[in-house]
Formats: structure tokens, sequence, C-alpha cells
């Protein structure tokens, strides 16, 4: 096998793992990745699983990145070459509610998941979800902001609204995965456009 | 030992078994709730843990039944004799943002942890869960209904507005919990007030 060809091999055996850890990532929690469990699932040896990263700490972290990346090809990405603003924020709000409803993850959101399952759990993981979730309140502020040279009307403090457009989020996560609501996806739509003074 | 001592031990028994179980639960998730994990904690006996439940499963539904109970003792038993409406409404807010703030479990709010965690999970404890969390939301949406005769002004839907409060009361135990964040619980009332329409 030439040099170039197994680092090919490399790369793509590293993804199959990432991709089995995010599964079973949003199953069962982060706790719940172990390399016994991905070994069955993949059919590798444990050396093999977690040669790759070195560790099962490095591989839970690389899961976590993998389940953003998701969640920004998902909800960001489409909204390239949008100029910040209402437009923009309409089309992100539609596509973070069809994330949602259509949730890449057997276990519905990976982030509200990985946080209440993290919270209590000092380490380099709740570390770098932290980091993540403050970088994601930060760049839906940025997006908010944009939008007040194009609206009038009384605003809410920005910080405020990113509160209350995550959390909405969490309710329609819990009203899709827990209560098998199907009007989960059109009123979590309607709430963040009230929330946001948008257009219904 | 009288047969009524032996009710009165019993009973102290298992509530401190279900103590034990509700804290090692909101830690490590119901699943890291073992009869193993909670024969340490407590210094007793396999046997004498699972004993007065019957099953393990048992044992997780009183946890989850007095999660809910905690709750309601901090939030909703402060209301009696308040009649529903605006004032009360105001009160249960405040009641609620300070239960998150001081919250009584110590890896945060229980039923979010449980939600995230089981709505994976068919069984027994998700369909206790998910019968807990659609109660919750008819009890709010009451209280919300009840404010509408004192309030003029555009009313978004009820069910809306649940969607809204049970989100935003998720982003500050988020805030709280796993971002550390000093103002979480300011500025969650406050968008919890903005959202009902109640004056600051």
């Amino acid at each position: 096998m030439s040099p170039r060809r197994s680092a090919v091999d490399a790369s793509r055996t590293r993804e199959r793992i990432v991709s089995v850890a995010v599964e079973q990532a949003s199953l069962r929690g982060l706790e719940g990745v172990t390399i016994g469990s991905l070994a069955e699932s993949l059919e590798m040896s444990k050396a093999g699983v977690v040669g790759p990263f070195g560790s099962r700490e490095q591989l839970q972290l690389a899961a976590l990145e993998q389940a953003g990346k998701i969640f920004r090809e998902a909800v960001i990405a489409p909204l390239e070459g949008l100029p910040p603003g209402i437009e923009r924020l309409g089309r992100m709000i539609d596509n973070w509610i069809a994330y949602l409803a259509e949730c890449p993850f057997p276990g519905g959101c990976f982030v509200t998941a990985a946080s209440t399952e993290l919270d209590g759990r000092p380490g380099v993981l709740r570390d770098r979800l932290r980091a993540y979730v403050d970088g994601a309140r930060a760049a839906l502020a940025a997006e908010i902001v944009a939008c007040r040279a194009e609206s009038d009307g009384p605003h809410r403090p920005v910080d405020e609204l990113v509160t209350t457009v995550i959390g909405i989020t969490m309710a329609v996560n819990q009203e899709i995965q827990l209560l098998d609501d199907p009007r989960a996806a059109d009123r979590g739509r309607a709430a963040l456009r009230a929330a946001l003074g948008l257009a219904p």
C-alpha cells in the first residue's frame, strides 16, 4: 500500500469511528461512548478504535466537534452569501427548526443532551462544550444586532433574546424527542419569530 | 420492635434510599443510579437497597417522582391561597428562577436532564417523565389563561407561550450549570416577564 493510500484509509477509519461515536453519544451520552462499545459496533479491535485518537477522551472530544460541525452544516452553511440582517436571521431560524425536526442525531439535539450530562462533571469535555456554547451565543447575538438597523419598535436586550431563542430551541427539541408532538416545529418557529419581532 | 416502629423505620429507610438516588441521578443520569452504587453510598447491602422497591426500575421511578415533588414544593406550594392571575404567575416565575439559581439537585434541573437522557429510551421511565412534562405544560397553560382576563393587548397563543416559558427555564439552567453565568437568573426573570407581557 502506498503511503498516500494509507493516509486516506487512516482518515476514513477515523471518520467512521467518530461517526459511530456521535451516534452512540446521542443515544447514551458521551459517558456511554466506550472503546468497548465502539469496537463491537465497528467490528474492530479496541486498540484499532483508540489508536487514531490516543485516548478515549480525545475520541469523545472528536465526537463533540463533529456534532458541532453537523449543526453548522445544517443551520449556518446554507446562509453563505446572505448579508447579516432580518432575512438571514429568519432563514437561520427555519434551518434550525428543520434541523430539530429532522434531527441528524438519533437521540435529539446533541449539544442540549451533552450540556445536561456534562454540567456537573468538571474536565476537558465540559470546558470544550462550554466554549462551544459561549461561541454559539456570541454568533447569535451578532446576528440579532445586525437586524436592529432594519427594524424599529421596542427592543429587548440582545443577551436576553439569545437566552429566549436558545431556550425555545431546547423546548422544541423536548417536544419532538420526548413528547412526540407533531405541532412542535410549527409552534417553535412561531415562538422564535414572535420573540425576535420578525414577521410570521 | 413493635410493628408500628418497624413501619416507621421502613419508611425512613425508603426515604433515605430515594434521596441518595435523586442525588446520584442528578449527577450521573437515571441510568447512573445502580443498586451497587446506592449500596456503597448508603453502606447497605444490595438486597436492602432494592428490597423496599422490588426492582431497580421502581426505585428509579421513585427518584423521578421525588424530584417532581421537590420542584412542586419549591415553585408551586408557596402560591397556595393566591388566586390564578397575573400576581400568581409573576410569583411562580420568581420561585422558578430561585429554584434554578439555588438548585436543590447538585447536577441542575432534574427534569431537563432526565428528558435528554430518556427521550431515546422507550420504557416505563420515559412514559412517566412524558406524563409529568405533559401535566406541567397543562398546569402552566391554565395559569397563563387565567391572566388573560386581567390584561389587554395582543396575545400569543397559549401553547406557544408555554413553549417559550419552559424553553427559557431550560436555557437559564444551562447558563447557571454549564456557563457559570452570574447574570443568568436576572436575565432569565426578565426574559420570562417579557415573554408573558408582565411588568418588569
